[in-house]
């Protein structure tokens, strides 16, 4: 067990951070981009050590580990080559028109970090979205100091990953206070880090309960600022009548390993499974059940998150006219999640509304609907999401396109003839979602644009060419694309 | 006088909207773009009515309407091109690698919009920031009905914009409910309209009280939703030695001009000039009072902003050791403004946070520094700002790199030798700037950029070409420079 940060520890630590950040900001993106990649090699370098500590800490698989440590350092190593290419920084410049009344100034507009970023890590990803995970990476991309706040459950993984970053740091001669790791069981801990006035933003991965709650402390500040938590999300599928016709044993084999996927631990686990209560939904259920049962239970995270598991699952079983369809069958040994799917009309879906709530682990509800109007009805209920996937031919996206524009309307990432678990570190990747899936569906926590959450624009006003920040100079010696006048271009400007 | 609109108009003006809104949102660009550019026409169609009614309720003079209108008409013009030009959805397209382990599904981003919008009318410009103003375009271009409540100061202007707005809306054929125009002098109007759970989004510029509140409301609902207020700001300008030098008769010229344009009722109004404390202060600020001195009092907009000036003038020549140094000579008559300058130290400034409130009108302090340590002392003091702006030789910005970032990191918008006032209408415009001058410096109200403010990304994954909105088509009918796998093109895929 770690003590937790000292109330003089965490001001100490601030006013670092702030005086790094006078100084990180201004150097220039290779140099950023090249701490990044110095952070993956030292994360590398820290072997099977790191591996061991973790799957200690976590409960999680060996092979996962190696894999999420494999995507923590793909990640560092693709926002260095994004931080390094600028594209992020969206230059626009509009050059002077002296003979206009009044004349029109040159105006360039860049962008700029916001400050020290307060990270929380998430139990669920210890080094993907954790430590020197997806919104640390984008903090340093953006040249922003990060403060992490280690998950108390994997507090020594990561130490080990912060002093991976210490190592980074020291040798790319990062400025002091360039990254913290701070421990805090206690709720103070990230209460006294989102509330100080040096913090400038928050990046959070976790519950509903503690990412509102973060977001709600840095409303309540006499300074607000913005705080993106991504708090998860029931991921709801719905099964097309064309589709699941033809495919419904299939379909059913692909959700079942997609709900129990690291014992159903993931953001975007499917929680729901809507369908029009037919001979062809039997079967996908049938086919289901067949396969959750002989699902080996396998350890949770850790205790809360279990005991967690086993009180919301038993809390939505209790619900009126919830049935309990499929369980695993082999016994559960304390700690282990117990795959488990239950089943309801889609009338009572709609009028309780706990049936909604995530239930983080390895449980799915599946939705029966009368006919595709209940089915929209069902949708048009949905809270915000990070996903949502329509299992659909063709001819079932363009004979409901009420439903698809409904669920339009609800995510962040829509998918067709998929599953949602499985997040591509892309620039094409919208990881966000309208609330409660996020604090603020504008942004992503995952790929290239997720560094917007630390930058804001600045606009320089007929400042001469000299004094300019490199991507706004007339040479463009950064080579940027630009939008010059209107115009998206390479070229210099005469 | 208008009778505020009942509880029961509201209810159904936001049912109608959100109606609008699933209608709207799927319109091509080019007939949202046509719509706006519908509505530019049916306001220069109010002829000198408009203008009449606007004089009479706000006390501005014809030229200065005249001017506004035309800059509303041009905006609305020119967010239309912006909107139909596609530029602002980011288009990020990574096609699939199905050889990959696992396999990388097609992932292709675009933007949609958030839902409703309501926007609170300026009292300051009528026209610019009111009914059909920035925010009401941005909200079209994104694909969002708005709602405006009237500035209850000028509300029969509102009333014949929002019937222009109306015309056009019939004349597009646009759906019922694309634009609301509710009348409120009550709060509990405003506190409806933003807590109502089909608004998804606010837009305001105005004073710091009200945006605070409008902010706080949002976050507070069940379902948070992004409040984008403009509070306005005290705009401080720093001189430099070597500028002040050789130039402090002209620069006072230019400032007295500045703070007194518009009777001071500009957001980007300069409230505080900065300077060493030395003869060549001496002769600024004698020839800066010297035109203080013979400007006409003129009105201002309305009562309330009179007697809320007269109040903060007093106020803040009341604390200690705050000399008055100019006031206007001529005797000013009821609702009038009287230009003013006071000077204080820099050490009283910094001492008294008072100081640096913004005192909405033809109000500015000078505070003299011992030293450029205490000009950094200041600027360092100074609160987030719409605008910072230095008078310097390009010795001076190279002399003084620790000023310079100090102003970097509080300001949304960074002048060298002009003043903050006139505000660009064009893409590398940010009118935005950290708390308190906004409540989200990532966001800009004025420039096509000011669209993001109401939309969202949104990722498709595994769509066939056939089923994916046009922005993300294979062959790229819109001709979109878009990002795909990582490279900017207007290439089609194959």
């Amino acid at each position: 067990m770690f003590q937790d940060s000292s109330a003089e520890t965490i001001e100490t630590s601030m006013q670092e951070a702030w005086q790094a950040f006078l100084i990180y900001r201004k150097l220039p993106l290779k140099q950023r981009a090249g701490f990044m990649r110095t952070i993956a090699k030292e994360i590398e370098k820290l072997g099977h050590g790191l591996i061991r500590v973790a799957m200690h800490e976590t409960n999680l698989p060996e092979a996962r580990l190696r894999n999420e440590r494999a995507r923590t350092i793909f990640q560092l190593n693709s926002y260095a080559e994004f931080c390094e290419s600028g594209q992020w920084m969206d230059i626009r410049i509009d050059t002077a028109i002296l003979d206009k009344t009044p004349p029109k100034p040159d105006i360039r507009k860049t962008m700029v970090p916001l400050g020290p970023v307060v990270v929380f890590g998430a139990s669920n990803f210890p080094f993907a979205y954790s430590t020197a995970g997806g919104d640390t990476a984008c903090a340093f991309a953006a040249g922003c100091p990060v403060i992490v706040k280690a998950h108390p459950a994997h507090a020594q993984t990561s130490e080990m990953v912060a002093s991976a970053i210490h190592k980074a740091a020291a040798d790319s001669y990062m400025p002091k206070g360039i990254f913290t790791h701070v421990h805090g069981a206690a709720v103070w801990v990230g209460e006294a880090l989102v509330k100080h006035p040096l913090t400038k933003a928050v990046g959070f991965t976790g519950s509903f309960t503690g990412g509102k709650q973060l977001f709600d402390w840095g409303n309540q500040r006499a300074e607000p600022i913005p705080v993106f938590a991504e708090m998860g999300s029931v991921n709801p599928v719905f099964l097309l009548p064309g589709k699941i016709k033809s495919d419904a044993v299939s379909i059913a084999k692909q959700y079942a390993a997609s709900i129990t996927l690291g014992v159903g631990q993931f953001c975007t686990n499917p929680g729901i499974i809507v369908g029009i209560d037919n001979e062809d939904l039997h079967i996908f259920m049938e086919a289901l059940s067949a396969e959750i049962k002989i699902i080996t239970p396998a350890p949770m995270l850790h205790a809360g998150i279990y005991k967690n598991y086993v009180e919301k699952r038993a809390t939505a079983l209790s619900q009126n006219e919830v049935t309990e369809i499929a369980v695993a069958e082999q016994q559960a040994s304390f700690n282990e999640g117990t795959a488990t799917i239950a089943a309801t009309s889609a009338g009572n879906f709609i009028s309780n509304h706990l049936l909604q709530q995530e239930v983080f682990g390895p449980y799915s509800i599946v939705v029966r609907c009368a006919d595709m109007n209940e089915m929209i009805q069902v949708a048009d209920q949905i809270e915000g999401q990070l996903t949502c996937t329509l299992m659909a031919t063709e001819m079932d996206v363009e004979q409901n396109s009420r439903l698809v524009e409904s669920l339009q309307n609800k995510c962040g990432r829509f998918i067709l003839n998929g599953v949602p678990t499985g997040v591509e570190v892309c620039l094409s990747m919208q990881h966000g979602g309208p609330f409660p899936a996020t604090t603020d569906s504008r942004f992503t926590s995952v790929g290239g644009d997720g560094i917007r959450r630390f930058t804001r624009p600045l606009s320089y006003q007929n400042w001469p060419d000299a004094l300019l920040p490199d991507e706004l100079r007339n040479d463009n010696p950064l080579q940027l694309w630009r939008t010059v006048n209107n115009e998206l271009t390479k070229d210099a400007i005469i």
